[in-house]
């Protein structure tokens, strides 16, 4: 990836914003493209905050690249090396803004999608150079936080892709296969799934369930993977050790987790337990401490 | 919790370890007793690592506590003001212990056991004073890992050992109902389970989803729970605009989430793959390297 070929961001959202201040923080001029010409003149201000935010993390503000807000998808992608889609989850519609997109686009500019939900082979029907085509979904906020998953059918445009990500301080994870959810969100739906189940059978309140995983679990795992501390908790026999005497008691608790069901009643409970959490903060006030959190975590990361 | 009781630590495994390590570092006087005469006498060395991490926090070895082996349960628990009971997950054992503890322990001494698999409604039965009687679950490494899942049926122990456990950095959560794997550990094994079927399934390596969840979920779990996440996920209409707009595709997902078996090709599977993720280092030198980062985590977290 050459650092003089700009940047498209198509889809100037909430991911649109973050990657943008993300591409422009490590110095890649971006080019910004929205249908909505309102969300358009008002993206610049949007980048005020991510912006400073990757400044705190050591981005130099000096070296920063330039914002185009684009009139035409033709003239957000034309010359550009990489174009980051974050269209609404459509599949006509990503599919429609791909074929002008390798209509104007140069040969060799990858087509990266932040899809959540859908997934690779969906998306990549039509495409004259579906090589060109990968899904790489970041985790909210992506500017904070480093994960972006990729998948695609290209050995070359992956790796292209990593390179490029690791060099905005991201860690790009590889999916073998296509899946619906990708890797994290399959983790975290599955997770939250017994947190609902905790809270529907009266176990604990929303906010306790919240409390053990940030303290507990979450804490652990912002340093070392599921997998590998079932490794550890094998002691000196690692994972053999620990499915050999351990796995019949998981095997166990797999079958006593719950399959709750959001029925109005147990949605109820989530609204009132979040809304106890909340102890009356705002929405935009817990972002807002999420992400000061979620620096401090980072810069500690960063420490030696 | 008066300063100047001791307090008492009955089985000196790992867990053990790892509290009397955090209440000496916490300024109390720890007796400790294991029924192995060679456990105990290996005890003191063993806690050097765990003081030294502890000061790393900023614990001041000038005041810690001392350290005294104790020959006998009775012993060990007369004169405590606590009592953290860490011997193996063994009902009848557990029972005896507590007979012993009740016999021989001031009358307000509380009896916190450190259980992972068993629950509060197992352990009570027999006992003179079921109020002192509390299930106190740590996330390991305790003196490092803030959780402490708390279940009791007295109030005012409840809150005694709250007070106790926040004095010493911990983070108490209560739970409403007695429950196998608590908070944490239900939470930890839902995940795991769709964790072994991404692998099962081919979709990611082990060492994938382990860098997926460490630099995506985990980061942010460690300083945001589940369901606030969705909260904010929600946007300004919170938790009741997610579940109504967005509700119905988490229940799809749910029951799109795998029911792994652990088949010898998936033990295989996931033996290879955290060795391959290991890549050479021994568990003893993983396990440093976590607690390394926790102490960065957790200085993090201590920063204003």
């Amino acid at each position: 990836m050459e650092q003089r070929r700009p940047i498209a961001v198509l889809g100037c959202g909430l991911i649109g914003e973050s990657w943008a201040a993300l591409f422009m923080a490590h110095g890649y001029d971006v080019r910004a493209w929205d249908p909505s010409p309102e969300v358009l003149a008002g993206f610049a201000a949007k980048l005020e905050r991510p912006l400073s935010q990757l400044a705190e993390l050591g981005c130099d503000p000096g070296a920063r690249g330039r914002l185009l807000l684009a009139g035409s998808v033709r003239e957000a992608v034309s010359g550009t090396a990489f174009v980051q889609e974050n269209a609404p989850e459509n599949i006509p519609l990503k599919r429609a803004l791909y074929a002008e997109i390798e209509a104007e686009a140069p040969a060799d500019t990858l087509i990266a999608s932040s899809t959540s939900a859908l997934t690779w082979s969906e998306l990549s029907p039509g495409m004259c150079s579906p090589e060109r085509l990968l899904t790489a979904h970041p985790f909210n906020p992506p500017h904070l936080v480093p994960l972006v998953e990729l998948y695609g059918i290209s050995e070359r445009s992956l790796e292209q892709a990593e390179i490029f990500y690791r060099s905005l301080g991201r860690k790009p994870v590889r999916l073998k296969k296509d899946a619906v959810g990708h890797i994290a969100n399959r983790l975290a739906s599955a997770l939250w799934r017994e947190a609902v189940h905790i809270v529907a059978e009266g176990i604990a309140e929303v906010g306790d369930v919240d409390a053990a995983l940030m303290h507990g679990p979450g804490l652990r795992w912002s340093v070392m993977g599921a997998h590998m501390t079932y490794h550890l908790g094998g002691g000196q026999g690692g994972m053999a050790h620990y499915l050999r005497h351990l796995g019949p008691s998981q095997a166990r608790r797999w079958a006593s987790l719950g399959t709750p069901q959001l029925t109005e009643a147990v949605c109820e409970a989530l609204i009132h337990g979040v809304n106890e959490e909340a102890a009356g903060r705002s929405v935009s006030e817990l972002e807002a401490e999420r992400d000061a959190l979620l620096i401090k975590a980072l810069q500690a990361r960063g420490r030696g």
